[in-house]
């Protein structure tokens, strides 16, 4: 029997800061502006992924998602493979006496710690951690950065995945791409006490797609070309300084700002795309009020393409933002983790919202339907944890 | 007993298909941008109003509206007083056997034909017929240009009732704002298809009133300036065109993607300010299925600072239109009117809009409390019907 080759990886969620929306070229997934991430624990989300090869292998390449057979004949998978075996092959090519890895078909499994339902963009973690396991696969010595530029093939936001901490994505200017690649800010540890609640919201069926939707925007929005060019830029600069600086409440600001202008150039959209609804509405609220409260900003809402609500808030704000969350929504999914016991329920901090945002709290019990309690983390990290065991089959992990 | 001196009139309600949001000159109420409306019918929504002056009267001015005394203590009822009494004050100057109506006090009767329960932003037609009711009564010879000039110092889009049919309002340059004056783009009889369908849509509360949260917008909004300084300006002429050329599709387009650009503006402010809620939503969502399955655009929404949507059409899509709203929102207020019982009710469009928009149709069922069925109409028309009697007393017209 021939030999079977496997490596394996997780690698992270993000979520942006300062949003990414609107693709240059869409074909090489190059985006009108730069981008800002916090890259969130994989304690609470990640992708594991083994990638495999073997010459013993089904000439398909394949690809096996939560236990689901997935296509990926698409041009952005595609683009994927090809750049990596490229690079295995330049290897092989300095030296013979390597196996010809590049020339093996694929056979890759991955699975998310966390449920579809929750609604939570996994392209960027699953692109991540599938260029990943291939690069350790294929012994590539690709830096994070080339990866980055790989990756970004895959799903744009997936470049932000390659590193943990606090991550740029630089918008670039070549036309093949070559130089629009992630960066770090600053590593978790930098600025470690930054967590972040997701409020999962129940969505009644899923809105448009962010393909889609972004190069709608791009086509159609009067307003897009002030945020891609004078707005986002100078918030690039602003982010970064407060990561640096780790000023809370000038993080705090911008993020909101941004998640508020990137859904404004959404509704000036025609035909308008909305992904906040009213109970994304009210999760702002809410935050208006925990900062009314509290006299100063400590929690900062932003959302995605879609209606959760992300927070983040400092590890010491925890009993007046999670705390309150935690008497508010009352009996949720995802309380019931380590994490979330650990959250002191805090009736004192939801008295003080209840006059400002008690509709606002109503809205958001009835309409959140699980909650997620993570923070601040690493980039992929190497495991030994395979899920495709010596005869190449997949295994489930756990 | 001396003698009371009394005029009336009534004046229309416009909605604005630009929307004027942002003031660069507060205390004159001078626009940002330039702005235009369809000016609606007075059998559907008018305010009537009488203004009376007497030297027997009570030293002070007075305005009782739908019976309630109002303070007109304000800076703008007081420079719409100020203003118009020095005109009269130039012809009394002028012609010494004119009475000295400039020096006596104000009585003013107002009543809107509409409950204030509607949410419609009466201020337009309340200020719009109190300068044109004075006008009368002073017997000035200032034209509509005229008058819009002071009623714009009372509300803003006031200015813009000053006229019928289709209405822009200048922004103009001048620091006095003598130049930010209403013109009139083309009569109601050179367009008279145009009808409304208004759905008045049970806000939980009234959101930010619309002067603070324009300044906000101004102050805050990173998109705003490209909105104001690019984007109206060419929409303006795109709507003139379109109303010259009586083209619906390019005057609904116009408008939906206007007011899209409005409300990204106020979601852009910071904090941001959200108007639409998952009702209007809805509402767009139905009509774009209408548009849909129509093949063409023959329905526009458009919404001011609130949730309710106003949808235009021509009459002769009325069926399409107001027929699938009779049968998609069933009993509701509104449809027992003259015009209402005219609508035929159109299952099959509601049929063809199912698929598409079925959960937007429950939406609106359930969050939608009244329908208006109205269209363009004239400007202000002078009455004998006085709601101030002979004896300088209020009495209700009834």
């Amino acid at each position: 029997m021939s030999e079977i080759y496997r490596a394996s990886t997780t690698a992270p969620v993000n979520i942006a800061v300062i949003k990414y929306w609107g693709k240059r070229d869409p074909k090489l997934n190059l985006p009108t502006n730069s981008s800002l991430s916090v890259t969130l624990s994989q304690n609470d989300l990640r992708t594991h992924t083994t990638a495999s090869c073997s010459p013993s292998y089904p000439s398909e390449d394949t690809l096996l998602l939560n236990g689901s057979p997935q296509d990926v004949s698409g041009a952005r998978t595609q683009a994927c493979f090809r750049e990596l075996r490229a690079l295995r092959k330049e290897l092989e090519d300095k030296d013979g006496s390597l196996p010809k890895l590049s020339s093996y078909p694929l056979k890759i499994v991955s699975e998310n710690n966390f449920p579809t339902a929750a609604g939570l963009a996994s392209s960027a973690a699953g692109f991540a951690a599938l260029v990943r396991a291939i690069a350790n696969l294929y012994e590539l010595p690709a830096s994070p950065t080339d990866l980055s530029r790989i990756a970004r093939q895959g799903s744009g936001s997936a470049c932000r995945s390659l590193f943990g901490g606090y991550v740029g994505w630089e918008q670039g200017t070549a036309q093949d791409g070559s130089d629009s690649v992630a960066f770090q800010v600053a590593p978790a540890s930098h600025w470690p006490n930054m967590r972040a609640i997701i409020l999962v919201v129940s969505a009644a069926k899923k809105g448009v797609s962010s393909t889609t939707g972004m190069q709608t925007t791009v086509a159609t929005s009067s307003l897009f070309s002030a945020r891609a060019n004078e707005t986002v830029p100078r918030r690039m600069k602003e982010m970064q300084e407060a990561v640096q600086n780790k000023d809370f409440e000038s993080f705090a600001k911008t993020t909101m700002v941004d998640s508020n202008s990137f859904h404004a150039t959404c509704l000036d959209t025609y035909p308008p795309i909305f992904y906040l609804n009213d109970v994304s509405r009210a999760a702002i609220k809410v935050v208006e009020a925990i900062n009314a409260a509290a006299g100063k900003i400590i929690a900062a809402y932003t959302f995605d393409a879609g209606p959760n609500a992300v927070i983040y808030y400092l590890e010491e704000n925890e009993k007046d933002v999670a705390g309150l969350f935690k008497v508010a929504l009352g009996e949720k999914e995802g309380w019931a983790v380590q994490r979330g016991e650990a959250v002191q329920a805090n009736s004192a901090a939801l008295d003080k919202v209840q006059q400002d945002a008690g509709v606002a709290v109503d809205l958001l019990k009835e309409g959140v339907s699980r909650i997620i309690l993570t923070g601040v983390g690493e980039g992929p990290v190497k495991t030994d944890e395979s899920l495709i065991n010596e005869k190449g089959e997949p295994v489930s992990s756990a």
